[in-house]
């Protein structure tokens, strides 16, 4: 069986948490699409091309890896890559009642389509992006949670 | 990649919900084995045989479906057997919690082997064995949650 | 439209928090029954008699309550008495995840049948009957909990 | 006793989940209101009339039921109407929390109105408005999750 | 063990349910200091001078209790003030889930600093400052959720 | 202030994820008990007098925590000990529910007496005492949970 899965989000910025779930997943799968979210409506902090820039330096090195951008439905996007598993990552109660809602909802959008969660390290479990762009903006060294060239990125974005 | 995975648990007896996730299962790993638990110590009400005859009838006709039965740790025998995934269903918050505690235990016990869920059909959420045997001591008609051949054997036990 | 309730349980023993709910459940619907769960196989601490006794006396004044006991299945209790509505009570998230799965078991069972929830008193919230058996165990005075007869039966039991 | 009950939301659209819940109070409830909150500061994405039209057609041939819009305080226009019973869906843990304080805090503002809750069909309960305004934005086939006049309606908005 | 604790927040307004909390922390740590976030960015509804000037009156006559404003990084503040402990109020699921992210977060920046929780009277679990502004902007009579003078505030503002 | 802090619990065994919040709480207070329950109708697996070397060997060097062996109900044992605060830890959403059980019952019976959580390193938060008792069962190498006297102990029960 050759199973191409995309791990979709906004990865506004990658952090040690998406990495270690990327690494995970990559262990199990035989494609998987980092499919970033342009999210135009939301104005993420960094653009599409910098997220892109980031999540690939991030996964040098992972040879059925590769990272893309998409736009709209999430399901349509999966149809058109002809991919089966959604990988998602599971990391606390609240996120669970969501994610079990998109599962649902998706399913009845496409039946075809199998979503998968895994659970990243414990150590990274409370890391996300928000988060870390809040601590970002209050000064905080947030070395510990994303890889080295993310931190670069922040520095040239706040001058 | 060839993937082998792992359903463990008791299937005391199994319901459409174990074979509803099975056959998700089956549609992405390329070897899915059915381990069931002989729990001696829990004393279930189906022997062991009992419980793998139910299960082989249930996934007759998936080619990549396998049941045995196992003793002691999970890890140990996922390495005798070779097999790297373990695959859980997710359907309640409280699940949820026991759930991520076995994954972050099981990792330190071996931390080559992933865990990876899936959620079953949102009608079938809500059952376990155990609602089952209540349902059924209770007289109840439980043929909308378990096949057949499973109320056959109910009704041979209770006499 | 004359709506028949039943609020079942074990009553094991009624508390004030029990008592807050029926109250609730007896202004808006035209009959309440309390039904006396057995449990025979689970030995509750009091005698169903007992048990009969103290929810009587608890909801004397009461004029559209009345106590009853039964057995089995409540899904068909319900149906012989014509009643159409079971109440509930809700005071946390682990009782929230186990009702729901009683309400959509329960409607498999008999889908004309409603399950409707209420909350008690936020003092009430954290009162259930067998924190209170273990309390009057240890000793301590659950004057506050229980309605004087219940703390005179307690005695009594104690010797 | 005579109950009228009210069931309030904005309704952004009406969804299969709400008529789920309507057909339920209706069927214990003497007279069952649905109170269209305006919701002027949240900017709806229907107008207060066209989401009042969409529940009406919803709720054709449903006798005890009746649409209205409201404003302000929801306690004050219970007792304006004479309704004593506040009709709530729940669906999630997440759900259950918001709901337990705004039952708290309405008993507060007014100790003689009951909060009663039902809980939908499995099938509807991932429903929300949100999500089908988010879904609809992308082009999804939302026929599933809304009647036929609410697919009419968005499509005239959208153009 | 001389121990100064930091209780934080934005206390816009100042509730019962924080002055419960204060009051419990007073009862344990030798110094305790209310450091109201001056939180520009979110445009809180009191300035942060009216919000210091309630919770000074709010816990007049404790006498190891002292008010302050503060800005960016608590972690950065803690250390700056000597203080070892932040003291934070635990009231609902939801909390708990945010709270347990803050705590690892915060330990990865200082792991000297400890975090303390304290859970408020169960009459004030369900108050909060947000809550108590949109029933304020409703109209309700919020008197049972804030102190006198917090009241007089909200009346000169609304006008 | 001088504070005196109870941890109780049964500690059967002792793991590392309680010297980690009892090392915690010897940071914040002046004396910490450590309050071994007896327990004698759960039957633990180990002995008091065992649970008690465990512990004791646990935290020597560490001042101010003592350890001890107590019956019946903690507030009591609290108020002979003349000790005010209780400590507990706090890992996961289903802990949490039966703490805040547990605090406003405990009030109820003495409203002098606080109880302050605080959460163990995350490395720690999946672990507990009866999860340590099945894998040691099983067989599994439990040495990353436990110090090396606890291991040495289980293997003499195990012979």
């Amino acid at each position: 069986m050759k199973i191409k899965a995309v791990y979709a989000g906004t990865f506004d910025p990658v952090t040690y948490g998406h990495v270690d779930l990327i690494k995970r997943g990559a262990g199990i799968f035989d494609t998987l699409i980092l499919a970033v979210a342009e999210s135009r409506n939301k104005t993420p902090f960094f653009s599409v091309e910098d997220r892109i820039e980031m999540l690939e330096k991030s996964v040098k090195g992972l040879k059925n890896v590769r990272v893309e951008s998409f736009n709209g439905l999430l399901m349509g996007y999966m149809k058109k890559k002809g991919a089966r598993v959604v990988l998602r990552g599971l990391r606390a109660v609240s996120d669970f009642e969501h994610e079990l809602q998109m599962v649902l909802t998706n399913r009845k959008l496409d039946p075809e389509i199998e979503t998968v969660f895994m659970m990243p390290r414990e150590e990274y479990s409370y890391i996300s992006s928000s988060i870390i762009k809040e601590l970002a903006s209050l000064g905080a060294d947030i070395s510990q949670f994303v890889p080295p060239f993310v931190l670069k990125k922040f520095r040239e974005k706040q001058g």
